[in-house]
């Protein structure tokens, strides 16, 4: 690790987050880590994490998703897990999904899934550290990490402890939302954290009678925000009555639709040569 | 003030939070406090809390909106407001709207409303209560409080130092989102805060072609949710592009569709007489 404090002209490197970064157990061998974030709330985060983490375990790969959103988590209730996680003497186990993707969740540790975590931000950043240096995660080639709202204490946490190699952001083509999710992505810049790309979710909905795109929200705030932060826009999802109901249902991992296709296809075809 | 620990039978009163009570400033006087909470994001809270305002201020009663959301604030845009709140040696004076709503928001503090605010969860929490105790109110009858998503400092803070006298709760139909909006229900539970009534959002959609209502989740959570925690269902609002035209351009006080009137109903007809 190195010893000088970052951001200096010397060696050409960007070391200014590798002195905060922290180690996996001797039980973990994660290859890449990303990010899904928003900065806003209930635009699709979680749905993105579940169908592009399927996409990738149906290419083959070995896929862990650290469910980062420790009040309000979706990840288990998602991939239909009824199970507890398991701990013993060297670390907690994920569970693993029916197709075979590695999971922590704060929902996994509490007895009901509708207790509430009343905790403050320091001790739910804790809890994301721990998730990532005292879970056996085993062998992982791309672990995701599902953040939630916000730019507090767990983003930050993430940003500065766990090796990021790049995040998605998530929007809708609300302007009011765009606004909100430009934040995300002027915390990412402030921490050096590459923006990969953006997810436009919730772009129209389709008539089930007359088949006709019928259009949420005025403008386009999506396209407009990928213009004007100079990152692609991999992925447009209408709100798709049939992903509601992959979700409640606990089935995410039979996705059909290929909504989400580019956005695995970034990850496999750039990082996992 | 009470000097006994709370929560005993010796005076039949609920004096567990008054303790813990924040004081308003000498220049407030503020009447009735409600909170507007989910649990879940993107579900609806500030489109709720602006329309709410703007059907009581149109009513006559004083109203103030407090954006607890602090890394995710929407009430400003929704208002339309472009300048910036003022302090001077006795405190900040709130913004302003058009029909007269006052209103205080970190990004009314913020030289850039797209600029982060990367701080931990304690410093948040503080922030909340210097917008209660710092802000020259003025004469408020009732004052809604616009809260983050989760169950982590910010619903802490604001449930044990604001004299709030009950929350109303924002939904929508789909199951995954239930379960996370339950944990809100019963973190109010644990800090004895009434829950005052369920708001379902984003109930269906209007084609605007055949005119059919589109459900946009399966199932009928919300109302499950209401019989099942024991309180009324006072709305039903569908995702309306209408409305989300109003929260973009900013003129939330011009919504003249009744899908909240029952909500200020419940605020005026049962607390205000």
């Amino acid at each position: 690790m190195s010893n000088c404090a970052g951001k200096c002209d010397g060696c050409g490197e960007d070391c200014s987050r590798r002195d905060f970064i922290a180690k996996q157990n001797q039980y973990s061998d994660i290859k890449h880590v990303f990010g899904i974030v928003s900065g806003k709330g209930g635009v699709g985060k979680s749905l993105t994490t579940g169908a592009v983490a399927a996409l990738l375990a149906r290419r083959g790969y070995r896929v862990g998703i650290l469910d980062a959103d420790i009040t309000g988590p979706s990840i288990p209730k998602m991939f239909g897990i009824k199970t507890k996680a398991r701990g013993g003497q060297d670390g907690v186990e994920p569970v693993i999904t029916a197709s075979g993707i590695k999971l922590m969740s704060i929902n996994l540790l509490l007895e009901e899934e509708t207790s509430p975590v009343v905790w403050r931000g320091p001790v739910i950043a804790g809890t994301i550290k721990q998730f990532w240096t005292d879970v056996i995660w085993g062998d992982i080639d791309v672990m995701l990490i599902d953040m939630p709202p916000g730019t507090g204490d767990v983003p930050l946490t993430a940003f500065q402890s766990l090796p990021i190699e790049g995040i998605f952001i998530v929007t809708t083509p609300q302007q009011l939302v765009s606004m909100v999710v430009e934040k995300a992505y002027n915390m990412a810049e402030m921490m050096n954290i590459p923006v990969l790309g953006l997810i436009e979710n919730m772009s129209h909905v389709l008539c089930p009678d007359c088949g006709k795109q019928i259009p949420l929200f005025p403008g386009n705030g999506a396209e407009a925000l990928a213009k004007k932060l100079h990152i692609p826009l991999l992925a447009s999802a209408p709100l798709d009555p049939y992903l509601a109901a992959l979700c409640d249902s606990g089935e995410i991992e039979r996705i059909n639709r290929g909504y989400f296709d580019a956005v695995a296809g970034e990850i496999y075809g750039k990082y996992m040569r």
